[in-house]
This record gives C-alpha cells, structure tokens and sequence, in this order.
C-alpha cells in the first residue's frame, strides 16, 4: 500500500508537498520579522535589554504588534501541523490532481491569512474564509492518513 | 542500522505513529475551534473587525477564552516536537512493543490533558499527571534518538 | 536528485539533522519545565486549580515567568519550521559540509538563544545575533528546497 518510492523528486505530489512546506515556512518567518519590524516602528520592546533609549519603557499592548503576534501564533496553530500530516498523506498515495490541489488551497490560503489579518486588515468574513479553506484542507488530509493507518 | 523499509505501512510502529499523528492533528485543530466557539460564547473578540455588534468592544481577558488558549499553546509546546521525534524515533527501529505504547501514551494522555484543562476542568494532579506521561514518553524518544545519531 | 537512501544513518548529514533536531526538542521541552519551576518559584499561577495555598491568587504578569515564556514562543516560532525543513532539506542532497554546519549553527545559535535570553541576561545584540544565525541557516534551507521543488 504505502511505497517508499513516494518520496521523489519524480512524484508531483510530494514536490507540490516540499515546495509549499518551503514556501510556508519563508510566510512563517516573514510574519516573526514582520513582528519585531512593528516593535521598532511602535516603539513597543518586552524586554529591558531591548530599549533603544533610556527613555523609554518595555510595553506589551501595542495593538499594531499584538495584531502581527496572533496572526503568528495563529500560523504556529495551523501551519506548523500541517507540515507533518501533508507528509504523511502523501504516503497515503492519494489521486494526485486532489493532493496538489489541496497542498495548493493550504498553502495560498494562509498567505491570505496573513495578509487581510496583519498587512491590511479586510473586513470578515475573508480571514475566516482563509483559515476556514486551510483548515478543511489539512483536516481532510488528517482523516485520510487516520482511515490509512487504520485499514 | 536504519532502514528506510521502516517507513511501511508493513512496521506496525510506524503505522501506529502514523494513526496518533493524524488524531493529535485533528486534536489541536479542536482546540482552535474550541476557542472560536468560546470566544462567540462569551464574546470576546480579540479584533476590531470580528466584533459582531457596534456594541462590543475589542475584550483580551475573558478567563474561559485564555484557559482554552493555554491549553491550545501547551499542544504547540509538547505535540508538535512530538511528530518531528516520533517519525525519527521509527527510524532507530525500537522495539515495536515499547515503541506502539509510547506513542498510544503519548496520544491518550494528549487528549486527556485537553480535556482535563479546558473542557471539565478537574483539580490537579490530573493534569499535570496527563503532562509528564506525555512528556516523560516524547523525551524518552528523543533521547533514543540522540544515542542513534551518536553511535 | 531525490534518493531515499539519504534517509539513513550512512549519511552523516541525515544523521546530523537527526542528533541535532532530538538535542532541540530536549531544548525545548527544557523551556516548558523552566518556565513550570519558575511558575514555582515566583507563586505565578495562571490556572485557579494550580494554586498551592488558598492565600494565593492567579496571576499573569510576573516578569521571569513572562520572560521564560517569550523564549519559549521563540522558539515555537523558529525550531519547529526547522525540523519540518531540515529534513526536506536532507532530501535535496546538499554538500554535506554545508549541510553539517547549517545544522550546528542551528543547534547551537538556538541553545545561545534560550541562555541569553532566559537563563543569564545578557545584553543585546547578543541575543539578535543568535536569533538571526539560526534564522539565516534556516531561511537558506527553506530558499534550497523551493528551488530544487520548483526545477
């Protein structure tokens, strides 16, 4: 059922699976720079260590900085197991047109999420969409690798 | 010593880990859920733009919204960790009794510390007994892991 | 380009990723068990159920336990991509010096990381440089990995 051989270069599926964990994790670091950008442009530093002057005093309630952490940490939550089960769902050998694609819908739709939670906010329902698309994807991946490792 | 054949639906163990990742996975995306419906309970809404009534403001400290969110954030602390070690814990070919009860106690305990901190929430050592099984098993295999990459 | 039997212990740069992810999520799990003994020591309970003397209250704001947990966060947010790309990286058959000391200077920046900034205080830019080391390692990683998924 399950072949090693899966894991090449030579299946599409796992490349689509390898560049978007690539791209995903570039997004997941974008948004930690992105953060600590925001600290200097607020002024907003958590440790003393951190202080550019004297003058100034740590902080943690800049809504500009808290807004790029939950969108963070928001990716921490979805990403990060994403990046396991994709793996493991493409040693389920799935039809590759649906793996692709799904891989695709992950990977565009945290971009998204991002992007109208932390760059320019967008009124909802568009980051409830973007997470909702990503959430169905990996939550579909998951339960084909559940029903795999059962039957 | 190691043998990519390990990685086959065949090994028993990697089968095993593969089940309880997938489940672990669904697990965290439950927490999430579960803070979104407990911030519509008891609406409290971290953004602006999620705010559903002109009436309500922007809220951080409801103490049902942020137990689910430390409960959410232990899952990022000890689960995640958990699918990085355990692929490469099948990969020192352990001996397949131990190897199928850590990850079974890994799993189990993961789902009962949810449940014991955020859904019903039940007085200590519950909780902190459900923590170090889980941890105690992931160390265990990280450590196997270790002595692998050295000898 | 891809060959499988990179994953195995005869590739001594699939065992370096191997030695230094298990020594990482030992680093890790180090935090969360530092930030539980400085939760002690400070009597900084988030949970009622944790608290150890009815006299005490729950509280979020103690500055150790706080600067423990930012840490922690940190690395949440920077070793976790790292084991999901660091194995794909494997995959893409570096040279294996490159790859080796990529790998170290994860490893150590990150343990740099948590000393500077929980453990002893030190100055700034000590703790920017460990974070951007381990950062730039891993961003070079994820940059290898698109290009060899994209060509």
């Amino acid at each position: 059922m399950l072949d090693i051989g899966l894991i090449s270069f030579e299946n599409q599926v796992f490349r689509t699976y390898l560049g978007w964990t690539a791209i995903l994790v570039l997004k997941i670091f974008a948004a930690g720079i992105y953060t600590g950008l925001m600290r200097f442009i607020t002024a907003t530093f958590a440790n003393p260590e951190d202080l550019m002057s004297p003058k100034l005093k740590v902080k943690f309630d800049d809504p500009n900085v808290e807004r790029v952490r939950r969108a963070h940490r928001n990716d921490l939550e979805n990403i990060l197991p994403f990046f396991a089960i994709g793996l493991l769902y493409v040693l389920t050998n799935p039809s590759a047109w649906l793996a692709i694609n799904l891989f695709r819908a992950v990977g565009i739709s945290r971009i998204v999420h991002t992007l109208v939670y932390a760059v320019v906010v967008v009124p909802q329902p568009s980051r409830a969409l973007a997470f909702f698309v990503a959430l169905g994807a990996t939550v579909y991946m998951a339960l084909q690798v559940v029903l795999s490792a059962a039957f």
